[in-house]
């Protein structure tokens, strides 16, 4: 038997290190023959642009350091199973011809949305070919894992860079306020991953705000008046998606318009729209910083536990889908302990996962609260754990991994 | 005799591995008594805001990876030594009362101005308080130094940077021009750095943008439109201060006008400046990325040769100003040998380095050309080499060192 195996949507760190453990997983089960790989997710099957896998074994560990896609990505979404019988029967065409078995395909949201729907057709046309999904996302709001592959890494990103800023920012005695956008559309994982030198004792970040929160401008600038009394420098963290009480996403003026394929809201200028706001009511020093792409592609900044568990989640999609003959499923993660940190693989029907976002709990939008605060390091401290050192050529340049051509 | 040592000027990564180096400096040297930090630069001596040293021998290689100033910073522009003596005076005062016999003080171009000024003071007054100036800025532009302590880890961030930008913008096969704007009001070393991948071979960043080029809108564009033929993706280094052919700066009109005690103009917004010009005049998918203020205080990604080197200009400016009487010189470096790569540490006048900026060399400036890619690569290789692992508390924040208060 062959499979396949391809990566969508948005960029992470961990992305490689989940497609180098299903080379690895495949590599060593006696059942499996050839290791293909789509170019651009599922393009590459509509395009019969796959590439050989089977060879890349003594690359793996460069692989999993390498950011963002290796084997490339797309945006598509399938139109409703119902409605075009065309590009499913393109794709299965192809993967019957590379006499392909299994189907992997390691992604978020709209890529679990992809694994659901082909599912869906194989299984009403009696197709056995299994589909699987491999979660990955910066944001953590894939349902049903307990994190998702990606986040810690963006998390350590998140927590390392604000206390490198808080360092940068206070070194002048004058009055001043530091905006902070971090990427999050609907929900504030990774703004929570930026509040924990707060979390931990440190004054700064002193204001948190998530797209769960009701953002109103006046108690915002209330806000920072209030702290500027205390504190020379006041910096926020602020999500990219926050919205005001009508549900409008804050500072909507300042926004491109735009939407995706998938119809969201292209955002961009959260900060700057902060930074306006407190320069016209306030008027004192202000800077906006947006984090952009960075915090998604900061290899130099993974974190081993989350590499690892990438890996481990790969490895064991390939394994169990095989041994226990599964399909239109998403593997994910279960907290078995916090302390010890302890965590196992286990899997969903995709169908319960996909097109659900996973919001920050309501209780744990109390950021100042000091009980929350504790769960909530409890939940990333151990996600963000172990540095990884780059993998470099002798000139010095990161050593990475790239099977798609540009 | 009792020294005293402030930092000034914008933050570095290694400034705070000078510091270290003339705390260790002053504990192993007999003739030393007090080590003492003033706090936020000369507004430190002015306000009688010293800190003691002395204790802080055990934690120097926590200080050494601390980003910014340990002991915060000013931007205080000291007047003409013949305009006002009041303020001289009273600097002359607070170190009398100190009991100090050396003044060290680490910083950039305006900074060195400070050391300038306020020898000039003491030899017009036969005060016998040596001044000396210890250079500091990821700019690299100060003069008679080989390079300058920070810079190495600044071109070591910005050339991972985009190798990991080059990974996250390629992913989709679709036309698109990504823009990075990267700090150099004037110079173009910063800049020069985030070509690199380009440079050793790799298509990306094909555009590289210098204060020291003329930029022309129409001639961007083309280039643009000619590059898109070929490649999907175009990445473009700018620096912050691009301007036209009138001297200009470019996008004026996006940027606040506001200027800096020095009367430097406030850049903000090039980056934003080309996506708005590619939208309109190209209209393909389009992104601007700010490298903002990470790209000075990212100690993570700090480099070993930069660290180490900082640290050395540090011990050597105090034990070589002591044994050789000097004063009124800056320390610096000098290259011995590319390969294998030798720095030695040397002074000159420091009336010969303050206020004059170091361009890069017009023919660098034809960075297209093999040759100048070369020497560039061996210009800028070797102090971008060695990573230093982060040092982390048991909660895995990082540990940093920090004198003053917030």
């Amino acid at each position: 038997m062959n499979i396949i195996v391809g990566q969508s949507g948005g960029p992470s760190v961990a992305i490689n290190a989940s497609l180098a453990g299903v080379i690895q997983a495949g590599l060593s089960n006696p059942k499996v023959d050839k290791i293909y790989g789509m170019l651009h997710g599922i393009d590459g099957v509509l395009n019969d642009n796959l590439v050989l896998l089977n060879d890349s074994a003594d690359r793996l560990d460069e692989l999993a350091r390498t950011p963002a896609m290796a084997l490339g990505s797309c945006r598509v979404k399938l139109p409703a199973v119902e409605t075009d019988d065309a590009i499913y029967h393109q794709i299965r065409e192809t993967l019957e011809k590379y006499d392909i078995g299994c189907f992997y395909y390691i992604g978020g949201n709209d890529s679990m949305d992809t694994v659901d729907k082909l599912s869906s057709y194989f299984a009403k046309h009696h197709v056995p070919i299994q589909v699987i999904g491999i979660p990955k996302t910066i944001d953590n709001d894939l349902c049903n894992t307990d994190h998702t592959p990606g986040y810690g890494s963006a998390a350590k990103y998140l927590n390392d860079t604000m206390e490198e800023i808080i360092c940068d920012s206070c070194i002048y005695p004058v009055k001043n306020i530091v905006i902070v956008e971090i990427m999050g559309r609907d929900s504030g994982w990774l703004t929570l991953a930026a509040g924990m030198p707060h979390f931990r004792g440190k004054r700064m970040p002193q204001i948190i705000i998530l797209p769960e929160h009701v953002f109103d401008e006046e108690a915002f600038i209330t806000r920072c008046k209030e702290l500027l009394e205390i504190d020379s420098t006041v910096i926020v963290a602020c999500s990219e998606g926050i919205r005001d009480k009508n549900g409008e996403y804050a500072g909507q003026a300042t926004k491109s318009g735009a939407v995706d394929t998938f119809g969201h809201a292209y955002l961009s200028g959260v900060g700057k729209y902060l930074e306006g706001l407190v320069s016209r009511e306030i008027g004192c020093k202000v800077r906006s910083i947006e984090l952009n792409i960075m915090q998604r592609c900061s290899s130099h900044l993974a974190s081993t536990c989350d590499l690892k568990e990438a890996f481990e989640v790969g490895m064991e999609a390939v394994t169990r889908s095989i041994s226990e003959n599964l399909t239109s499923v998403m593997f994910g993660y279960e907290r078995v302990s916090d302390q010890p940190y302890e965590m196992k693989v286990i899997y969903h029907a995709v169908s319960d996962c996909a097109n659900y976002a996973k919001m920050v709990p309501q209780e744990w939008c109390d950021t100042d609260n000091k009980e929350v605060q504790k769960e909530i390091l409890t939940y990333i401290e151990p996600l963000i754990a172990g540095d990884v050192p780059v993998l470099r050529k002798a000139d010095g340049s990161p050593d990475y991994v790239v099977f798609y051509r540009n």
